[in-house]
């Protein structure tokens, strides 16, 4: 159906049917849904009629190929216009077959792997009837205390906006008219949902407006520039407007200066919270400030519904501003060729085929192997198979390593450490050695025993996936204390032992790092999990993720981030003070661990840099090259990693800058070249009138494993 | 001297003159000086030469009638033009006779006796010399791990205004010219220095520009609306670049905005630290910055006297604005009368007289026990004078209790807690127990053997002086551990136990609070601090102080603060999901203890609150009184707070915001009304268009003890 047609069909609509057309309600209030019925209750509470229901837009939370195409049809039958659903999901790591969560997949710095995960997020996803999912999250994140940090790819724009297109491009592939098997993303949240207060979870946002364009909006803007056909707001504030009802940014920015003109979606109940948040008195208020910001679907509450009408009526609300947002839906829709195709990708046969195949586990497989990192290595690990391992802690047989946000994945079809383990070896002893919070006498005397005659204890630890994700907030970021409590009890055996992290945060790993001989850091990984852990435990498959976001020293210590300022009275300058300097009298400021950190069982040199001239412009760029050995004795992958200094700015400018990466792979031996080229367009920053340009000066250009470890030049931009 | 005059010294004053009067180099580098002639080799290496310093403008941190009147009679002979020195140091909470720290002094909630505070301060600088003072800092901070906090009166900005009024007025007095026992006061740190990130001290400060005007410039704003004649740039950034070098903070907000004509001095060393902060690359580029910005006084740095004539003559640089500068500066020296007397309040028999005299020490104790705040009291408090007391930890016996910034204060002649217990009973037993970070066996047992016989155990303890104050940023907000176990090794002998804390910080006192029968937060008394602490524990005086920043639950919790937004989705809202609501998992939101919050040794009652009327308007105020009653046995004051919330604005609104207060006094069984005027200018906020202004709608006042435990009532402002 081409653009009249859609214009023509906007033309018959009644205005309750546009209205409704904004509507997003969850499955069980459509006929044809399993549960349906199960909410007429709820349904009156907020007032949706049945009317409501047959002419609204969108469906959220539907999955299943036989249930969403049973809804489509009955939908079809009973919507006078016969404009049919959108079924929008949160497929955010994997559909069924889950993989690592996204800080995990951050930490790989994989981009073809990570566009694969969602290409099969997007196949398993459609087959089973849906038709758009609301990822990815590209909020920039700094703060450890915020559960939602595993949502992200980490803390760098630069890395967040390649991970965003990489996203997208799984997702949505070229097409999505003639590829049904894809889905239409959703990037969220907009904008700046990452810097809650106080690391609290829909807490106050405040920060420059420059900030905000320097730091958090790339990445959204990078997803947009990849043809993410959706948007979904915030539940923050951004200058003192809850995103949801903020037409400056929504309509000023998002959609006038960053061009886009797909459908903005409210957040779960979004619209209504302008009521809490103290920008709307009442109901129709949010209404009027959510469709003048130039939202289009309202999720969940029913602002529009009960008040568009009356909105309009009353010349508050101009119908076009409406018909706008109702276009934009029709328009998604023909885009996914629903008129055409109600079912779309649908199809039970292919369901039945294609979730959770062999080829899709594999994948997950080999990126949670890529997206752990590991953190320290006293020549414990690889752990040959002759020895005899005691697995022991409360990850060790739990199948509660999928992470927050694997609606779909089941924690029974996960493979666990032991089992991931048993595959490598059968000389396993199990204990479990604590719960997650608490530990028994009898808990420690089994883990003891477990552990008497083994050679190597590998610690299965972490937080379950209850304390992070939404709403997952903890102001202490160490590991519960019982595990810690557990980690003392089998030092005094004097064994080697290794710890495999499960949790989605950056943790303070004082009491980890310094009591066991390995740490891997596992992150959520995923259905693939205790293979992945087990392969890289016993060398199978070599460490190769580097972190994206800060280990913190301390909880005290937050925000830590690699690309902060040098402040006035830099730590560490040749001229300062003993005291006054910009520093903490307990703690470092540097995070225990870095950005860009993570080890191999086999060690990179990097040797010669050398760049193609020391002068470029704008016409002009320059290569810098640097050569990278494999020393050691099995092949490994690593992630080069340059950053960039910009010495004098009009504002102040980040100690360093990840500008540009290459993950390698190299034989035991080999050395490669891995040339960069810099030009003048990645030497631009947000000046104070906003204005994004470079200025000539001097800069210098690091290359290294992480962004402490680097070897640097310096080079100058003239004009 | 008239303006005419001064015009008429600025045409006879070179080019160089002019530059060099805008230097501002420390007492050791004139002529005069007790240390004259040491600093030779840094005079060489800043490029600082005699010619500069005998044209210097102004001195830092000299104090003594002799030794400031030896140096402005040579001054004003080598001067060609006889223009006097200015003589400006830190006093900022009193000069030798020490009041307690700002923070603490914030808590008194007494305008009147802190406005006496900085008269006496005045008094003392003046008679010793002194012309200006580089205070008040009137900084809001919301972090506690930011050394500095102590230096502040506290996180809201309506008592940091109403401070920064009482400050002014008492250094300054009615007129600086007639007065010369008065001192000129130079409010800092402009702008938002309190806000640095992690609480690190000299961190980037970022936030938006409507949150900088609506709680960080209204205290700054008030000190110059009260004639504060100076101000001084903060170290850190606004809007991305150094305060220091910020044309649009300074000229365009601060002059321009604000309407301020007077001097505008850098911080220690600030211009030159244009170059770390990476916006100058060089001296000579802070030095445009810096002078575009109108700062008209470098302090310790050297960009002006090396580079300034040479931006004259490159004009790059009009020399106007030095003109207007040095202007600014004649200006000041004019009103403070030193064309006529130049040596002005400096008085050798007066200093004897007036410094440390009796009278000033008594209001030194009497601030310092109206600044202490009850923090808990099971029936412990007051000790009676034949209970045995045993006095135990670091702070039994030290000095150490005058704070950061007591520059000339001597510890030795601080009255320690040991001494003014003896003033009360001489049946006491005194045992240091452990040092402040460190704790022996044998000091345990001595602690022990101490506390054997006592009736009651007195336990002073808190942070040296060092560990707060500048650049004093602590990650760890708990006691020192060793403190900690003290309280834990005494608690075996279930006395009964009351804590005095010396600290310049809100502290998580997880461990103290919970494991004392009473705790008095002292802060940094001051002089007097041993006096008042007595005073208040033997009940010869009745603890009124009220906290005015809050205590954090947890470091894992901050920035806490009173004044928070409501979010979308708060804690304990009738339909909040027992997940999803804006919290933290391990720890409440409430902090340990609120701000307003204070005990007393009576008990005071509320009742009866009402409205003069239910609806006001910009006319029309509204007046509403509530009954407080002293139901205790002793006489007590009490600050009756008062908070208002604006339940729906343009842009989001704090849960609450103190807008009046009244410290009262009562004697047993007294009652009385307190009644407070509810005007519209009370109501106004910035919008996001920056307008300060007033929207009609609902409106709760809450009056009540403190922050959290209030009476309310609803009204409605219309238009």
């Amino acid at each position: 159906m081409r653009e009249n047609k859609l214009l023509s069909l906007l033309n018959q609509m009644t205005l309750d049917e546009k209205i409704a057309q904004l509507m997003q309600l969850a499955t069980p209030f459509f006929k044809g849904a399993k549960e349906q019925g199960q909410i007429t209750g709820p349904m009156a509470e907020m007032g949706v009629t049945e009317e409501v229901v047959q002419n609204s837009g969108s469906v959220l939370g539907a999955s299943g190929a036989n249930e969403i195409i049973n809804i489509q049809r009955t939908h079809l039958e009973e919507n006078r216009l016969g404009i049919p659903l959108l079924f929008m999901s949160d497929i955010v790591h994997g559909f069924k077959t889950i993989f690592p969560v996204p800080l995990a997949i951050g930490c790989s710095w994989d981009l073809k792997l990570t566009e694969k995960s969602a290409e099969i997020a997007a196949k398993e996803a459609s087959v089973s009837g849906v038709h758009v999912t609301f990822a990815p999250m590209v909020d920039l994140v700094r703060d450890p205390r915020w559960g939602r940090v595993m949502e992200s790819t980490g803390e760098d724009p630069f890395l967040n906006s390649e991970f965003a297109r990489a996203f997208v491009r799984g997702f949505q592939g070229q097409d999505l008219t003639t590829e049904v098997e894809r889905v239409a993303a959703c990037v969220k949240h907009f904008a700046a949902y990452g810097a809650p207060e106080g690391g609290r979870d829909y807490n106050t946002v405040d920060m420059s407006e420059r900030e905000l364009r320097e730091n958090y909006l790339p990445a959204y803007q990078a997803a947009l520039e990849e043809g993410c056909e959706m948007v979904m707001t915030a539940f923050n504030t951004v200058f003192g407007i809850p995103a949801t009802g903020n037409k400056r940014l929504m309509r000023d920015l998002l959609r006038k200066e960053m061009g886009f003109d797909g459908v903005l979606i409210s957040d779960w109940g979004a619209v209504k919270e302008m009521i809490p948040h103290g920008v709307a008195e009442n109901e129709k208020e949010a209404a009027y400030k959510a469709i003048t910001a130039g939202v289009d679907i309202e999720m969940m509450t029913t602002a529009y519904v009960n008040h568009l009408k009356e909105l309009v009526e009353e010349k508050m609300v101009n119908e076009s501003i409406i018909d706008e947002a109702v276009l934009r839906i029709l328009q998604l829709k023909e885009k996914l060729g629903l008129f055409e195709n109600p079912y779309r990708g649908a199809n039970v046969e292919r369901e039945a085929e294609v979730v959770m195949s062999a080829e899709h586990r594999n994948a997950a497989r080999e990126l949670a192997a890529k997206s752990s990192v590991l953190l320290k290595n006293e020549q414990i690990l690889p752990i040959h198979k002759e020895q005899k391992v005691a697995l022991i802690g409360p990850f060790a047989e739990s199948g509660d390593i999928l992470g927050p946000w694997s609606w779909l994945g089941s924690k029974d079809e996960a493979v666990t450490v032991k089992e991931g383990i048993l595959r490598k070896t059968t000389d396993l002893s199990v204990a479990k050695g604590c719960d997650i919070e608490t530990i028994t006498d009898s808990q420690v005397e089994e883990a003891m025993k477990a552990a008497e005659d083994a050679d190597v204890i590998v610690l299965a630890l972490g937080e379950d996936s209850e304390m992070s994700g939404e709403a997952g907030c903890r102001a202490n970021i160490q590991l519960p204390s019982a595990q810690l409590q557990l980690i003392q009890h089998l030092k005094s055996l004097d064994k080697p032992m290794v710890a495999v992290l499960f949790n989605g945060r950056p943790l303070d790993l004082h009491g980890v790092l310094d009591q066991t001989d390995a740490v891997l850091e596992a992150w959520y990984p995923g259905t693939e999990g205790g293979n992945a852990v087990a392969d890289l435990l016993y060398g199978d498959m070599n460490p190769s993720g580097r972190l994206t976001m800060s280990f913190p020293y301390h909880v005290g210590q937050v925000p830590v981030y690699y690309n902060h300022f040098n402040t006035g009275r830099p730590q560490g300058a040749p001229d300062a003070q003993e005291r006054y300097v910009s520093q903490y009298l307990d703690i470092p400021n540097d995070p225990l661990l870095p950005f860009g950190f993570g080890l191999s069982y086999t060690t990179f040199t990097y040797s010669g840099m050398t760049l193609s001239r020391e002068t470029m412009s704008d016409t002009q760029s320059v290569d810098v090259s640097i050569q990278v050995t494999n020393d050691g004795s099995v092949a490994g992958e690593e992630v080069v990693q340059l950053y960039i200094r910009d010495h004098s700015g009009e504002v102040i400018r980040p100690v360093k800058e990840l500008k540009a990466f290459k993950k390698i792979s190299l034989k035991p031996g080999e050395t490669t070249n891995v040339t960069f080229t810099i030009s003048e367009e990645q030497l631009r920053y947000h000046h104070s009138d906003l204005q994004y340009t470079s200025d000539p000066g001097t800069f210098t250009v690091f290359i290294g494993r992480n962004s402490k470890e680097v070897t640097e030049k310096t080079f100058t931009l003239t004009k």
